[in-house]
């Protein structure tokens, strides 16, 4: 709040409305994730001329917003996004905001929204944004990290049971010449081996070479990385500055665009996830 | 979501999750507060030139996102802001999304913070955002009439202490001379007649003539307007159109300044309120 | 707790177990019910040889119990039972137990159950309790007066739903002479008409002269009862005490088995509600 | 309930209300502890005259209590008690009423004072029992096997630091002939070592050498017990039955009075926790 007096002024009449307010304090111990979804966003992409079935503008401004979010709460420490969603976890021990759900979700959601607007250009540069979209958020919490690591592999395998529908759906239509209707009916109670085969022996398209951002939804993690800064120096004995490079090791959220359902991307990353024995 | 097809999907191992998930359904036949607080505004009104005590700009772009938010939200009945903060009422026998807490802050949270930062240029005109702006929130419960009123009343109660504190703080620095240490010395234990007193004598204000904006906040509420709208008119026996001007009735988000803690607002309005006896 | 010493003792490293408890506190200003059920009674009252359809012992021994247990706690204002079942509500301002939900019921379900143990003898004389019986219960929130009238009412309507079907069945067993399955079967899809026909023209029963204790269930309320004191009293002038007779107003729980469904019984007994408004 | 129609009949109009039931789902994955604590017992204890500082009828009489629940709720993995207080532990895996806090923790909290009640003669034999006791619970989470030990481990650390002072404050009085205001004085600020040193040098008690049962409470868990079962087995070519003694396995709830801080008990009985892993 803006008010910096309120705990030095007289209390009022009606301060014991304030005990109506319920304490939403997350259970310690447990991973707290916050998922969001965007609200009527077949309204929005159409409004917006999105590309079908993907559209690499509005995908890569979800990406930008959900790092903002991080870069600005520390305690998430992964985040994984596909098509309209994106999922923030913090850690365990996290004591963020005293735990209390109802800000962690609100939080989450305003930054991010506020950054979908704010770096919208960034990504659609001419193209106007034409009204104020919303996203909608939820708290779950996660005691293990089996548990939690079930949760991304369940959005990322939704990622790629849906990326798969779709890039069948639009490909029929876009490049078969199948109308929606026609293109619905002819996947119909196929299965993933069977929309491949479509793809493969119809379009010559392998579904596997696809790009592993749509394939693989995006993950967000902390890592450190090297970078080059230039520094003006003062030299002893020399009047003049002198620039020079320096290396530094900084924190910065970076994506993958990698499976994170087996073990491999979590034994790269062994920082991510706490122990369960604590 | 976007994804048009999970229901028909084969369920994934990872689908049990989902049963981590919590109902947190609020009680019926309670109005649903949805409070929202700017997080840091101290500093984004610094970096931002916010004007002191009072940025009409500002206040301004906060009530034009909070209509933005009842606009998409119709079961909220009526909304009080003041200074970076705004509570949103919905009415007791909302079902809009099943009375979920989560979703309902979320989606404000995140209507509110998308909205305030695709409006900043209308307030703001060429003076930029310099990054995205982030709101917190909470829900609170109220079983009463009494309970209701009495919370906004504590709201306003609020504004006027902390706008009768500013306008006397800034006063006694811009038009005083003093530097802040000094302003906030004066202040120290006065009273709000005190405060009066200081404005008049010394500065020859009259605090009751601040614009009302100020000193009452800014209450919106649904009303019924005529409105003029032009037609174009094709009359029998015509070849041509016409322009004609037809009235019509329109449901529209209005701005009041008033005092909302005695009973005179609610005699006026009285469709806000649902009665408690049911 | 026993344990007299513990706020000043050293605490151990294990204290910080105690920040998993969560706050359940109920929202202010409405009537917290807690319902209790008997646990498997089904099996208890066929051990226990309970007369069918109603075992006035068994009815009698909830009733004494539900008085205990509105003893022990003021603030209940209304209790109301019927076959195996009771619900205790306590008054919208009580902060008894701080209005934590769980306190509240379990100590409702706790002092009910010792209770009914502790009584079995008065009810059931010679008749041993074989084990030990089992009641869980719930908390329910009311926010007004018609919220918590339409409660009751739910559960008077059930107790005579219940009471006529198990009059009827067990009469055609009884004095009808039919088996279960034909009782069952006669009765599959009976209205309340059709029952009440069925007992007086086969079994020249009118069910509205049935007992209200089994029509109405019962309803407990507190009352003030003049009650005759004998006193000894020892008068001025005189050497001796005398035994003196005075008339003393007090609080009791007193058991009603009229209907509660309608106004009636509301304005009769005008302080058991608290206003809305308030 | 012991109403088998109810899901037949007619819904009344009253039916709404329960829709104010709110849902309590225990978060899965999580250990259920449910505590009970005794109700005033201080009185209790005066008033049917509890052994000071122990009553060993009252402490075997809480045991069998809490056996009867968990004989009934098979779920229960360990249960540990001290003095008035009993905690219950529900598996992680638990379904058992579909883990509604509600339901867990008042089906503890009634078998556990019913079978109290019930039990009473059994170890207080001819001295009544005056009125019915009761006891209050609650329910708390824990996700990972450390919390669940740190949490069995704090209430064992309890019963220690209470133990020792009130083995020191009743030999003081008892053998030491001091008031009880004389005894407190005489503990004020000692810590352990000090009453240690007390009861050795003073009295000649060696804490160490106390019951267990005293120093450490009573833990329960389930056991395979091998029991020796007579049956009469006709044999075949003979006409007459045999007596034979068969021996049998059977799970079994036994108390121990061992120290459940360190590993070894968990060590030796390590069917108790699920793994973290899962």
């Amino acid at each position: 709040s803006l008010n910096h007096s309120s705990r030095a002024m007289a209390k009022s009449k009606f301060e014991y409305v304030r005990q109506f307010e319920t304490d939403d304090t997350c259970l310690r111990n447990c991973y707290i994730v916050v998922r969001l979804d965007g609200r009527n966003f077949h309204k929005f992409s159409e409004k917006h001329n999105f590309a079908k079935p993907n559209d690499n503008r509005a995908l890569g401004l979800m990406t930008r917003s959900a790092q903002s979010v991080m870069e600005e709460l520390e305690d998430v420490v992964i985040a994984y996004g596909q098509s309209d969603e994106f999922s923030f976890v913090f850690k365990r021990t996290s004591t963020w905001f005293k735990r209390r759900a109802s800000k962690l979700m609100t939080h989450v959601a305003s930054q991010f929204s506020s950054s979908y607007v704010f770096y919208w250009k960034e990504y659609f540069a001419e193209q106007p944004l034409l009204y104020p979209p919303g996203f909608d958020g939820r708290v779950v919490l996660y005691p293990s990290n089996r548990n939690l690591r079930d949760y991304l592999s369940w959005r990322q395998a939704d990622c790629h049971v849906n990326n798969l529908y779709n890039t069948s759906f639009w490909t029929l239509i876009q490049k078969g010449g199948l109308t929606t209707i026609q293109a619905e009916e002819r996947l119909k109670g196929t299965l993933a081996a069977d929309k491949n085969e479509i793809l493969f022996s119809d379009f010559d398209i392998n579904y596997n070479n696809e790009p592993t951002l749509l394939r693989k939804g995006t993950t967000l993690i902390w890592e450190k990385r090297d970078e080059a800064v230039t520094k003006m120096v003062k030299l002893p004995n020399e009047e003049a500055q002198k620039e020079v490079t320096v290396t530094r090791s900084r924190k910065r959220v970076c994506p993958h665009h990698c499976d994170i359902i087996g073990d491999q991307f979590w034994e790269e990353h062994p920082d991510i996830l706490e122990r369960d024995d604590c």
